[in-house]
């Protein structure tokens, strides 16, 4: 950390800020300059992260030099991570499609999904059971019933399952029933729920939250990582700004933010990220483009009955379409598809 | 809701619309002009709420015309509510002040707080004994013992508890030791956490999301009261921007829109909302010139030794200065402090 | 400057970054870390911000620790100034209130405003004769003949004038016919027409851009400044966020920034910063409470008739109830209006 | 348009509004809900723009069905617009790269530039003769002397110019040598220069602002088409976030979005989209994928000793690599560079 002096404090002051950052077992290095003096602080990050030092007379500001994440930084763990859930690699040469309606209906609705999804190269399902809604008049799913008609359907078809996870005390449950527990936007910063996470045997997928930092995002993976469980995978599903023509707005910068700052995967949801079906293939393939390990798409069988977000959703036939031209990007980013 | 069809769109398009509706139980109403034809919905808000329509042929966009919160809305409840909580009523013709520390951190730290924002007016001690912080390495509390320190030195002083809850399960401990729960802005769409407020018998403080709509905060409020706890108070605490100076921008307008929306009661937040403390005291008054209802201020007996968000909080001598300043406009808005 | 060196770099990068600094004229102070070694560059201000390394091998990243403007800066200039336009002094005891209709229509309509507005106290006269609009179809404006029904009107009611230049070919004709010239968002950056401002002798108010940091702002100011023109007004008109409720969000605590960093007087815009004519009286309170310096307001005799923005003028009936409530605000914070 | 009323409006407040749209000229459709009646307003696009209702009595709210921009709109042009500029098809089959340094420095910089763009397949050199700065200490171009460089080098190197023009008074010295004028983003709303370049005889590469919505930018581009110059090509250069790690947050999805609502090109800016070079290379290829015409790119032949924006330049060896890597993308998404 730094700490830069005001213009016009007193040697007092800057004395004072010495002190208290060695007496808390740090050391300090001075630079004057000709406008401010500015105070280096050295040594343990958590003591760092702790000390403050804003309000001592005379500091105009601190700056933080590095960050507070260790486990999910790519300064110590260089090489690439891979995730393995029910068996399938995340992170590697074969981008990974996870593909399914947004919310678990019914049976027959899910087995046409994932038919469909199967059929075109998806190696997981994808379906909410516990939905998180604005509104609490809105349809909030179909609850244990879902996750068991997802495993069942996975099952059936050779997929593995990826489902959302809105509740802390619903992480044994989940972990019976789903190959990759979801934990979706408004829920990135829900601290005790991701410390629970860190204790839980099932890969993790950590979406994005609506206004989250890339900064942010990478602290929250730390929480479940430091909890013991490593298998973490980023989902970027698109941030809220100003724009009102896109449901969020898929920032593609952050998968190469992410595979710059951290070993772990990275995959893309398109469907959510802008909120219209007609912009999820061009988006997904700019997402592998990128650089993203896998794509997270919501397909439905027939989206103009579907109970929650029908405007996003492909067609069987659409989502066939998309597959097919995934392929030729992903080779020339050296991976394969399937 | 409207649902706009697309200039070249058939009259098989808009009959399929008006089927798709009209089997749903709802009435349609059509409007055709030159470019474009709308249709009309008419009937259950619940029902249109999950009529998905965006992806049928021909068709362009819907709006939705009515919001789906009602217990929240002043449309439905024409009078100010009054909270009431440890005997003190927030949104009467008294201005309500809030104060203390930013995390609870010893029985001295707190005792001193608490004589000092009593001595000033406050009504309320306040103070973080359960924590979110971005970082796992960050300080995360004392847990109970801090609600106990809470509870033990605000009975010293005759003052009443607002502290932070951050996990349900926690709820019952809680409503021993806390007069008001706060849900940080964090878990405000935590609505697992807010279902189950909406069993619980003591007022709820509701912050903002750090960038949620004024529409999804009061839909966030809906889920506790529609769970049967009509106690809400809101709490705007600035929200997410591009702008750095401060940590957070704190949408003052959110006080007039809530009060024109809704009958609930609304308190401010300076200290998180501009982080810097020397803000603290100009919006702080700004937001009783807004029409806010009380204030929730961080107050430390020494500043410099914080230990969490030392550069926001007041010094017992600011605060004093502070709450002289804001008698005059509680006046001038026909309201009183203390 | 600040410059930080990643983790695993070698003496040999850290020694170019310092040849690099040293041979532009400029020092180095060297601070070595546990982790990083940070090297601060000391000496001239303009000499440092064109100095760019980031893409050294070995660098990290390089932080900012002072802003580029002077003139503008409180640093440079502790006393507030005041500026003072058509014999109206704003930045001192008084409080400015400016009011009129959005666009000048007629000479009629625009009398009426100015009577409305003279009788309760406004002491300029606001009205745009060339309207920067988003659409080219839209009413573009009367333009010089709008510019001098303003002055006619105004001198008739003994109303001084402030209206918007859109193009800097028109600045002596302002001059002619305007008190203050009016620099809007979206030209907040049209550097071209800031420095034409400065060689300028009439004051000028600086709205805020639609997403304009406090520093950018503060910079464009410089730009008027550092050419001749000290007789700057900075103006808060809303910025864009992702809320939609409100036409844009009223950032008060700019009010407090500006105060803070810059010696300059700032008047807030409520009509603009809201778009919603209920939320003006509220949000004009609150400016006077935060330390604002006058008050910009949207006032139209019959706003169902007004031809762009009607939906948040004011009635002249609207106005006069806000200025009374206004007087009482003021005089809290030790000034007056009128 | 459609106007929402009131829950509590009367028979009077509707028959005013139907009224005033009726005495406009325009036509009017009611549909009576059970909690709301709405009255779909027909006829004459810009009548209905001026028409303000908002403040009529009994009106809640209006929404606006239909855009305003037309020549712009695919619905008015269905097949794609091919721009030629200097020779070159803008928005074929070819996907064109635009590569060069941020600011025209010296002949020497710009031929080694030059030469290593041409030899990896750029069609245009870009370079800034006039840069508009946030700061006035910022170096400001070598302006008319820049513009002869370019000129001067291009020509040697049989590549066409494109370059930024900040004041519309300089339109005829541009015309004379560019091929191409780009509005950079903070001059995206000066109307006055683009209704000037409406005039004018070249191509104009209209990037988008900071802060603005795909229709503003639209609309931005009809006040160029509608004044008479049909040859507009978009350029989607970042938006600003909240987010801090990347400069600009690059929308990709404005290039899915400008494709399906207008028929005019667009190409992407990733080194001002992301302001970091490293990031450059993945958001080029992301581009190309989402169906981008062009790209923009910085390349310097020594960044380290860059005037300005050195941290998101290319050196001539990794803008190599890149265009190596673009030719497989091109060719999935059946185009072709070079």
């Amino acid at each position: 950390m730094i700490v830069v002096m005001k213009p016009g404090s007193t040697p007092e002051n800057l004395s004072a800020v010495v002190k208290k950052i060695e007496s808390a077992g740090l050391r300090t290095h001075l630079s004057k300059g000709e406008e401010v003096t500015i105070v280096g602080v050295i040594g343990d990050k958590k003591i760092i992260a702790n000390l403050e030092l804003q309000m001592m007379a005379g500091v105009d500001k601190t700056v933080r030099i590095t960050e507070k994440y260790k486990l999910v930084s790519r300064d110590f763990h260089p090489e690439d991570t891979i995730v393995e859930a029910g068996g399938i690699k995340i992170g590697g040469k074969e981008v990974v499609v996870m593909a399914g309606p947004c919310a678990v209906e019914s049976l027959e609705q899910l087995r046409e999904a994932a038919q469909a999804v199967k059929a075109c190269g998806a190696k997981f399902l994808r379906g909410g059971a516990f939905k998180p809604r604005t509104s609490p008049y809105d349809f909030q799913g179909l609850g244990e019933e879902g996750l068991k008609l997802l495993r069942k359907v996975a099952d059936e078809f050779d997929l593995r399952v990826v489902t959302e996870i809105v509740d802390k005390d619903d992480i044994e449950i989940f972990c019976k029933y789903a190959d990759i527990l979801q934990v979706g936007a408004r829920n990135m910063q829900n601290f005790q729920m991701l410390k629970a996470l860190g204790k839980c045997s099932k890969p993790v997928m950590l979406k994005r939250g609506l206004s989250a930092t890339i900064s942010e995002w990478l602290n929250a993976a730390e929480y479940i990582m430091s909890g013991g469980n490593e298998q973490v995978i980023f989902c970027e599903r698109g941030i809220r700004t100003y724009e009102t023509f896109t449901r969020n707005t898929l920032d593609l910068s952050a998968v190469a933010a992410v595979k710059e700052l951290s070993h772990l995967p990275i995959v893309v949801d398109p469907s959510h990220g802008t909120g219209r079906w007609k912009m999820v293939a061009p988006m997904a393939r700019a997402a592998l483009a990128a650089g993203a390990d896998g794509l997270i798409i919501e397909v439905h069988p027939n989206p103009e009955k579907a109970l929650s977000d029908g405007d996003q959703s492909l067609t069987p036939e659409a989502f066939k379409e998309l597959m097919s031209s995934l392929d030729g990007i992903a080779k020339v980013m050296g991976r394969s598809i399937s």
